[in-house]
């Protein structure tokens, strides 16, 4: 069993208004010192089967599914397990 | 300047609907051997200040905004930009 961690964030100069308004609301709770927040998302998932194959499936899962290329940019860690 | 990686995932025992749908639609893309999927948010916080009181400040806005206590659990790393 291999737990495969995929970061998928918005590429650079791609707006993320969910970030933004975090740091709106943090600024508003008078967390002043708040100057840039960026979310993300972090998926793990567990497959079985080993190592060597599954850095190729996770990327056929991101293009397939989780990945929209126009706006996002994606980050694949495995692990065993 | 510090960043802060503050890490929002369902507790144990709490369904998590989204890691639900992305593993049903992972098995019916022919990734069979898929079992489990997890869905977690990543905030990425740039705050001004020194590491040594901001892993507070972290708590605190996960106390107040960014996490719910009922469902979630967090995990806060901090590091110097």
């Amino acid at each position: 069993m291999v737990k495969v961690k995929i970061i998928v964030s918005y590429k650079e100069g791609v707006e993320d208004p969910e970030g933004l308004a975090i740091k709106k609301s943090l600024n508003l709770l008078n967390f002043n010192n708040v100057k840039n927040v960026t979310v993300s998302k972090l998926y793990e998932i567990n497959i079985e089967g080993d190592s060597s194959s599954v850095k190729k499936e996770a990327e056929e899962m991101c293009d397939k599914l989780l990945v929209n290329p126009v706006i996002h940019k994606y980050k694949i860690e495995v692990e065993k397990i």
